[in-house]
């Protein structure tokens, strides 16, 4: 931690900041320069009890310098973890894609889509039992109904089942059902949420919040890894921005960067990342090219019919032709992507 | 809600627009222009079933007229809401003031701090029991101990009691301590919290998210008072953006925008919305300047030893200042702020 | 200027930056931290060659220390600056209000505008001769038949003038015209632009880009100083964030910062930050509550027939009422604003 | 353009609105729904004369429904469109790369890159001579002298040459020694200097604002248009978010949406886009998957003794094998990039 005087600043002020060091068990390593004096502070690892001094008099800034995550740190671990769902791994050199509906609405629906994206070649089967919905009067979800619909069609087709718990009330049943949790981008840093999540051991996929910063989103996941649960799958979803001809910003620099800070597995969503049915493909290449370890992936058999994030959903058909392009791009930076090959 | 049909695209898909808003027992009204077509669609007031007509062939957009949210409307409510909180009023003539620490550290500095805050003229105590920390490292709370700490400040000096509920589990014991309940930014669009405290009927200060826009701010109250609590106290606190000479950037701009469109109380948080200690004070003379019905405000007694948020905690001598020149631009827009008057 | 190792990075690595810093002419001094290694570069204030440094090996970040501008800071000037526009002062203990159309029109509607805001209080009239419009479509501006225009009412009231240069073409002819020269948001950064008025020695009125940081708009007012033109008036006119209730986002919060780092005198412009007339009054009065030195208001005796920027323009009457309302809050922070007292 | 009336506004101002409408030689369309009437306004493409409805009474709000470029737009001209800049094609089947330092500091240091960057198949070198800086104490660039070394660079390589022009100054220098003429960020809505790059003719490099929308980059791209010059090859580079891990955020997501709009030609400049020389590789790899019709990346012999933007340039090695990496994701996706192919 670095602690910079004010130019100018009383020779007391700085005595009184190198004593609050001392006193806390820190040393103080003074440096002069030309215009700054700077006090660098050296000690055991955790400097929260330093923030204060930011507030002392002739203090004009403090400077954290250790990245504020460990467990998910690639200095602590520096190869990449693969997260195992029940036999489907992600963050190796193949692959991993979820998809399915926005929301389930019927076994029907659920079946035809999960049907359709195995053939495809997706390996986890996604779907919305509990919605978080932006108004009270839009529709909520179908519940434990929706998720015995989730367990119907992982029982006939071998998919593993993705689904968001959007409360701790819900966690018990999505234990019971899912392969693996997602807390979806609202509850990015929801901290009782993935304290609870950290305890369960369940695998989990974790969304990136539409505000959030990368090292804040890190240090989120840290809440999972310090409660003991190291199988977490990231999600780069889309950020807020200004720009609104997309309805998030899918921001692709947080693959790389995120790559190169943790050894968690990364996924892509551009589903919800652009909201827009026809950006989903070109995204869903783009994200695999920097580098993702899979997709995240809205299909409805009739995106018209919907109950939620319709403009957002591909056809079955459409799919099937994004995987067909993504394998290619795959491949041509390394990875593959299980499914038919290309005739 | 208008549907905006492509350029040049074919009479088959705006009949088939057409078919469907009739099909969903809506009237539709065509419109042709020099250059687009626009199909217009009335009926009844919930527009949801229409949603999907942005992902059929030939359409360019779709544009909801209606705003989202009812019960918080003026639309629905034209005068102004005034909340009760115990016997203390939010949204009248007189401005409210909320003070208290970050976090409840001790009984002696939730005392200290209440008796100061008391005597500048605040009404409420605030102190966080349960926080929700960016690093799980990171200092967390007192618990149920901290909720009894603000209940005995409550009872020697009169002064009614906000914390923060950050999650289900935690709400049935902030309901037996609190006269209010606060909602905090990052669980701004928690939609199950929200429903359960709207459940509740006590009172909520119920915070911005940092990156929620004013409507879907709005829509997230709707979720309590769908649920029949009324008593929703508004609180701008600070949004994202790219400037980072304060922590947030506060939105003064949301609170003469949200008066307009509902008829809840709005308060403002320089505290949070700066992150700085100096800025809070005119910050939060520009507040009640340009309307806010009144003020959170963070007060430590020795801020440089506060177990969290300390650069941004005003000292109790400085929060009485703060008071004063409050006072003074309260009555040159013709509100009043209680305590002391200008010797 | 502070450079971090990365943790584990071999000891050739921090001997490679140190030989970089020495042979460059500044002192290196190293820290060993219990996880990370610092090296602090001492020396003259110039640390620009320094810069590369963040891409050798073994590097993970490198901050800078100190402001980068100077002849704006306090800490060359402590005192704040009082800016001299043809005998109307900016930057005392009186505020100082300009106002008028967005665009000039017609003689007429100048001189109208003009009687009238001078008859509130307005020292300066405002008036745009040259458009910079979003579309190439848009009513571009009436060219030097407009600077006549606002010269007349120049002579005929005794307002001083203000107008904006969009490009170095139209500098001598607004040089002939006006007393005060203005620099749009759109050029904040267009550093040529900045230099030559810069050169000019004629008072500016300099807009802060609506995504620049308040670093870098102190920057870009330093191109100007460091050309020895010190009178720079700044002014916080909006920026983009994702909210879109408002055109733009004012940010009140910059005005204490920029008073708090530059002895320079800034005001509020509220009618381009909101873009919406309704809200025009009430953030007039908080940037006045929060310290501004004055305020910049559009002002159109026909809104709905004004050439360009309309919805955000105020009719004379409540122009009047503004300055009424903002008069009694400038008093209640020890400010006057010129103009009849409150009967 | 919809006009939609505030719930329970009287009939009086309904009227005045369709008079108003009518009155300027549009005709209304009166639409009354359960909760809202609207009206819609048909006639003449340009609805200018119709903003100020915005501001009538009664008028909750005004919705345009065209979109605001016209000869950049596909509805104008389906087909993409192919640059010629002196034989070197942009937009076609070949992806087109640019390469070079930021600035420009000597004879043997452009030589040096521009032998490299041929020989790994870039067409186009760049490099700046006059240089916009943050600060005014920075290096400014070379100016002729700059420009004299990219021709000899030009004349040994047959490499064309691409160089920003940063006002209208330096406007005929440029033209008499340039290929291409490129408009930085900053510049981007410089609408003085896009028009007179309009008049000039010569294909150019137009760089997307920090902080402007895809509708307001293309209508600045109408500019240009308007005046004549339809040479115009769009560039993303990274927008102002509240992301900091990374310079800016390259905005990909602007990719499909801009290329579903317009017909010009647009790259990917992931240099500037990160800031970061780790993240360029990535993100060139994921704006060719994505659609971009070709890169701009900044190449130094010597990245730590570049002028400026050292932390963000390749190494002519590492670039080398980003244009190997770049041709596989190519070729996935259809496209093909000039140079040596894989062995």
């Amino acid at each position: 931690m670095i602690i910079v005087m004010e130019p100018g600043s009383k020779d007391e002020y700085r005595q009184a900041v190198i004593s609050e060091i001392e006193e806390l068990g820190y040393q103080a390593h003074v440096i002069i320069g030309v215009e700054r004096t700077v006090v660098a502070c050296v000690g055991h690892e955790d400097k929260t009890p330093l923030q204060h001094i930011a507030s002392m008099p002739g203090v004009e800034q403090v400077i954290p310098i250790l990245k504020p995550f460990k467990l998910a740190s690639r200095e602590t671990k520096a190869e990449s973890s693969v997260i195992d769902v029940g036999g489907v791994l992600i963050g190796g050199q193949e692959l991993t894609v979820m998809a399915g509906p926005c929301s389930v609405e019927s076994e029907e629906q659920v079946l035809t889509i999960a049907r359709a994206v195995k053939a495809a070649g997706a390996k986890i089967l996604r779907g919305g039992a509990f919605k978080p919905r932006t108004s009270p009067y839009s529709f909520q979800g179908m519940g434990e109904d929706g998720l015995k619909i989730l367990a119907t069609a992982r029982d006939e087709t071998g998919l593993k089942v993705v689904t968001e718990v959007v409360s701790l009330r819900e966690l018990d049943l999505c234990l019971e059902y899912a392969d693996m949790l997602q807390i979806g981008a609202r509850n990015c840093q929801n901290y009782p949420l993935l304290r609870e999540i950290g305890m369960s051991q369940r695998p989990v996929l974790f969304k990136r919040g539409m505000s959030t910063t990368i090292k804040e989103y890190l240090q989120a996941a840290e809440y999972m890894l310090s409660e003991g649960n190291y199988s977490v799958v990231l999600c780069e979803r889309g950020i807020r921005t200004f720009e609104d001809a997309t309805r998030f910003t899918l921001d692709l620099n947080a693959v790389p960067v995120i790559k190169s800070q943790t050894h968690l597995p990364l996924i892509v969503d551009p589903s919800h990342g652009t909201g827009v049915w026809r950006y989903v493909t070109p995204m869903a290449k783009a994200g695999v090219a920097c580098g993702a370890d899979g997709l995240m992936i809205e299909v409805h058999p009739k995106p018209k019919e919907a109950a939620s994030d319709g403009p957002q959903a591909l056809k079955p058909d459409t799919f099937t032709e994004l995987m067909r392009e993504v394998r290619k791009v795959a491949e041509s930076v390394g990875r593959t992507l299980p499914g038919a090959p290309e005739e």
